[in-house]
């Protein structure tokens, strides 16, 4: 387990990246993912440059682009993505229900992308020329 | 590969199923996906009946239950299943921007998924206790 | 895609390997999985070794155990597998009608994984200490 | 992580389902899976109903079931359904030696499934046409 | 399926890209994977640039890099980057035997991911305190 | 959780394959994975002989197939794999930066795997016909 580096004992290239994610976050802490990722500052900023363009307010909301983020953590097993992303979903106004809902249909694809596999079902002519 | 069947082919048990499924898209054709799962009919009713409640509207709107249901596709690669809920969501509304911006997004959680898997990233307090 | 190597223009190491498989199979043919892994012999050799030896009959029958390899290869969408596991399983007696269950299970397995995943379920005391 | 909610603090249509789930085991007591379902009752509701049907002796004998029920969630590393599903099997006459026998099928499955992924093996003609 | 993008008909900013990547890798051709990304160019760009950065010789030489890519790409089953990645490490100098020697790692690893999560084995105090 | 099977409660059988990992690793101890397959005598002894073939030094040197092990466990999400490979690399040379550069890569190989499953990029004519 990589141990977070704090604020306090990074060094200045990593502050200048934990001081960007609280700004555009406007929040005045820095979750562990960005603290395990600053044992390799190219990463850090990598990572959180791309995080800042893709999560950004879109042709998606970012409340359904972190919908999106948590299903696909909860299909890998993620414990550490759903529990971030669902906070964030939250901030966002994700609701309980919201959530139990997501859940089901991240279930069900589970299962019948399985039972496509298993029947190796052909794809619709009207899906392949719409 | 199983081979789809046809109304014209079907059991009446099969074909009632077939006629839901017509009647609540409100079209007049069946994708194959229903048509391998009817080599077995207690799946088909069963599947069905499950798709039916859990992607109808409820708190989180047919559109956005769609993109998650990608999502889980793309993750996984089932071809058949990114080519038909992709093309509901369409239907539903979704356009090119928004299917790109759900690749970028499905892309980033795998990648990020894996981080947190390499670095084992502890989870922050105020997560296990918003 | 490897080429599989046909008997006729095997070595004698392969060509010892694709008998041992036709006398333990009591065939007079050779699948392609073996015809690409041919282009490495030691691995040709180590997976039939492997290969033989768990799928023996043992506390586990020869059926159930193509039932379970049929199980894992849906579940990663292997087709080439699912192809050839199955063919295994229906010559040992798996009917139509057993490898729909299959399928209902595996379906059923993959989703409630994720149910799971998504609640990060804590493991009954009964289970840990039964 | 959800809380799973005790019978005692349960709605009456939650009840309904864990009294239902306790009737067919015929056991008194409800595992924690169904506990964190709880917090969306249709999907206790549905899950349930799914389980109930797809796990029920049929050409595939509970057992049976039970153990591609294990075999699934091994490859996927589901630790909590690796528990419930392994105490399932036991309970249905699963024994040390069988649990052993599955893991070797589950881990060379899933090796040979990647074998197959780098290799990309043309599936043989007598599978696709038996 | 993404149709790609040929030159011919790219707008100046994916122009851009397909330059660059000519350049940097010195050859007078792009492969398909940029021309699907170039749908969207924030993503083809963007995907480009973490590339550029990602595969760079570094700490790890470039071959070992492409290895790793390859190991990922048979995991997943993704047949083009299978293909692409393979073909850039050939060039790169990676041989029949060495690309054999890494499937067998692959297989096995996987192999074995999976007898450690059937398992559940504890890890070693020597491994978290080294 | 399988319960570790300690030398001292070894039968002879399991001794032998502990006494083999220690005299080719040039240790004094044996990590958890093998004592856990030891509750299967012919796992043990079969894993391990494969193990001891596919790891030793070949094509590639026995650092890059640690590499190679890793990523894929990363993939996976074993944690257990990630700690005794990614100490196993360490001891063979791996330096701090040089697996921060392998999550990368395996990071950015999962992203790409993903945007290609979600487009269906077809296979360059050049990647096929080398």
């Amino acid at each position: 387990m990589s141990k977070p580096i704090e604020y306090a004992e990074a060094s200045a290239e990593v502050r200048a990246v934990y001081d960007d994610i609280m700004a555009t976050r406007k929040i005045d802490w820095v979750n562990n993912f960005w603290k395990v990722l600053a044992h390799h500052p190219p990463t850090l900023r990598r990572i959180w440059a791309n995080a800042k363009e893709v999560m950004q307010p879109g042709a998606l909301d970012p409340l359904t682009k972190e919908l999106i983020y948590v299903a696909v953590s909860v299909t890998n097993n993620c414990k550490y993505c759903i529990a971030s992303h669902s906070a964030a979903a939250r901030k966002k106004g994700m609701t309980d229900e919201q959530y139990q809902e997501l859940l089901a249909v991240v279930g069900l694809a589970n299962e019948t992308n399985r039972l496509v596999f298993g029947h190796d079902a052909p794809i619709d002519e009207r899906f392949l020329n719409p």
